[in-house]
């Protein structure tokens, strides 16, 4: 039995056979792959295009998907062991894990970060503490990284540029009103390491570099594939030659939990926006983002509707990954 | 490929071959016309009937149903085009109306108005906008008309009545505490009409009149069916040789957005509800309204527990027509 | 057709024929014994395991769910007959559980009592509503009482005990911040001492008696099959020779609604926990509860991880006995 958490302990080439049979899956929506089969899918977030692809995705492989909310329609969670359960939650993951893995085939958890103290969300102590109790495999649908969203973008990529090999991928900081999850950006590094990218990282300033795990697994698979990886705070300097602008918010991890003091760093950096005078500088590169993408304050909406934007497609590939996903791992 | 968002350009024609198909599905509720089919439904607003019957009526013709509700478990949707997003707004409708139709076969809406400005909510702005950039049928689940409601009406009127031409059909308006939609009125005015019916709209003063193109639409309607279409704010006149009252409250548009001023004329017609006195004056009338429905507030228990009340089967007949619809929509 | 609202009115007989097929269900969980069947599952409070087990119980079965929770995501009920419905309510038991009769070949209902009037809350009244103007089986999902968690904790102990007659079954009260309903309790009364348990209720006080009707239910139970039925107040009395230690908090009926009364006695009992100690004095007895369960409150972490700890099994005969009495009550 093996977890889908974080694509960092996944080989390229265990996840190109994910990406190969979601392009078949692509072509042939139906089939009876995963009948007789089910997964629970827990939010503690909200989603549309998440919970729409993996709760249709399970159907169209003849299985089943129940969608609960804990803290909305169900029991708010503990999740430390060995406490006194005498504060607001009412049942353990212990119990909340187990008991699911008795139903159900598989587990999808979503669970941002709180938001208060970096040093705790980066342990991603609610999905880990889903897999240690649970007896079946465990998906991320988004904690601190959000891998599922990884396959769907390297998908739209190979798409397009075929290989990836000493492609130039620009993962930009972009402005947004609230400090948000780096979740996705965390993922755009390890993603287009891992497949050959010479990779950069455009921030505003180097307060906004990335947590050093993520910082450090770009550069080892970078270094690995005899790419390169580089951080930047120049917008000339990283769209220059790129061949992907992958685009994402996210707050300064040395402000964690004390916003107000970022908020100018901020606001000051909200030329960051992708627009077509920027994207003139690529090699006629391609754009993408995650969804959802707020509009002429991430990106323009020239370059949102211009024939070079992925966002659709990647969004697509949710469903046609994780379809993917959920064979390899229950098939 | 074709948007169901209100019957005003659906032929008679068109309708009555769903109407006809929905009376074959009454009967035999299971097949596999939609097998391999999906519907997303959009709900902005509560549902129990309207929830239930698609997904369950999804279901029955082999297809899968997947229910989203944006602000609640999805992100909250933007409508305008070009506007800066920096808002409480995460996601463009542009975005969402796409991604869902590289996901479902069709995308079900239902979207009340806002309450504040009627010449605002008279666009129909929000389904518009997911018809506007989906790329598969889009359906009205109720915005500011209901066109699935209409279909299970004259499907209850055509069980009882067979034909409907130069029948009398009274849409009457009855008190309820709040201000409610004219989405129901303005349905019942144009199935009404389409369908032959000399129609009567009973209403307390001139100000509580429907939106003009309603209006205008039911006489249009009226008269290349050569029936009559009459408003009038006399009980006893309307109620007279009725075959069917149809009863609904809704705010009068003038008092739109300010409705403390409106709240005098509404409770001084209390005695608009529907009673035994009232309906002793009709033709050996039927009753019916859509569902939710205030007991003893909008119609008195006697009249809605007659054996002349067609609420349930209304209801019921929702199952059946959307089924059809969908068919006709996605077969 | 019948309705599933209390375990009072089935025979030990009946109860066994489907614990005998939810056995086998468990070997087996695929078929189309209800192929073509649908459930509505309607939700007035939140639940993690009851709304998996039915919904997954469902689809396994060939059949489909549909979850409605009326106030969130459908229109708040009105459950008096009569009344002039001026207040919050837009829609009547009537009406909902008519048209769900017509949607559906099943209605589950979860409604807690309100917890201001137990002389009210007794009534049961919500459910009973259902079930009177339903025209399909109704399934309680917990209100006063918790049936399908009767069967599953049976299923649990039969699976252990063998035979269940004449071994000594503990209910006993327990610790927890907040005043609970008394279903689940209600409940191992009424299970135990239907299938031939000696039982004993352990609480606090006298004032902790359940009940009468369950009180006066579990006498009368006992008394037909030989066996006893004790109240005490020493744990020491009723843990020694236990076969079974089922944990329940909930509140001194006397002090419903006014719970500020009750509160020192119940601080002054959080010894009740369970816990090795007390386990100890058993008869290498088995410890369950339902979930979800507070840790380190209720029971200790070493009694609740246990291997005598059936929680986990009892939470997944959920699942199995809910589509053994699906079965029962549609095939």
């Amino acid at each position: 039995m093996r977890h889908f958490l974080s694509t960092e302990d996944w080989s390229r080439a265990e996840l190109q056979t994910i990406l190969d049979d979601a392009r078949r899956l692509k072509e042939v929506r139906y089939s009876d792959a995963l009948k007789g089969k089910s997964i629970a899918l827990v939010f503690f977030n909200p989603s549309l295009r998440t919970r729409s692809s993996f709760d249709l995705g399970m159907h169209q492989l003849g299985g089943h998907a129940v969608v609960l909310q804990p803290g909305a329609g169900s029991w708010p969670i503990e999740f430390e062991d060995g406490v006194v359960m005498d504060g607001e939650s009412e049942e353990h993951v212990k119990e909340a894990a187990q008991v699911l893995s008795r139903y159900f085939d598989c587990i999808a958890v979503r669970a941002f970060p709180k938001f208060k103290d970096w040093s705790t969300d980066r342990e991603d102590h609610v999905i880990k503490q889903f897999a240690r109790y649970s007896t079946v495999p465990v998906i991320n649908m988004e904690t601190i990284t959000h891998p599922c969203q990884e396959l769907a973008l390297m998908m739209a990529l190979q798409e397009k540029l075929g290989t990836t090999d000493r492609k130039k991928f620009v993962l930009t900081w972009t402005y947004h009103p609230k400090p948000l999850n780096t979740a996705v950006a965390n993922s755009g590094l390890l993603i287009s390491s891992k497949f050959g990218f010479d990779v950069t990282l455009l921030c505003p300033t180097p307060e906004y570099a990335l947590d050093p795990r993520y910082m450090q697994a770009a550069e080892r698979f970078c270094s690995e594939n005899g790419a390169s990886f580089t951080m930047t705070h120049d917008p000339k300097e990283a769209y220059e030659g790129a061949h992907v602008v992958y685009a994402k918010s996210w707050g300064a991890l040395p402000y964690f939990g004390r916003w107000e003091d970022e908020k100018p760093i901020r606001d000051a950096h909200q030329h960051f926006m992708v627009d077509a005078e920027k994207m003139a500088l690529t090699d006629n590169g391609y754009f993408s983002h995650c969804l959802p993408m707020r509009r002429n304050v991430k990106v323009t909406d020239e370059v949102a509707d211009s024939p070079n934007s992925l966002i659709i497609e990647e969004a697509e590939n949710r469903l046609h990954v994780q379809k993917a996903l959920m064979k390899h791992l229950l098939a």
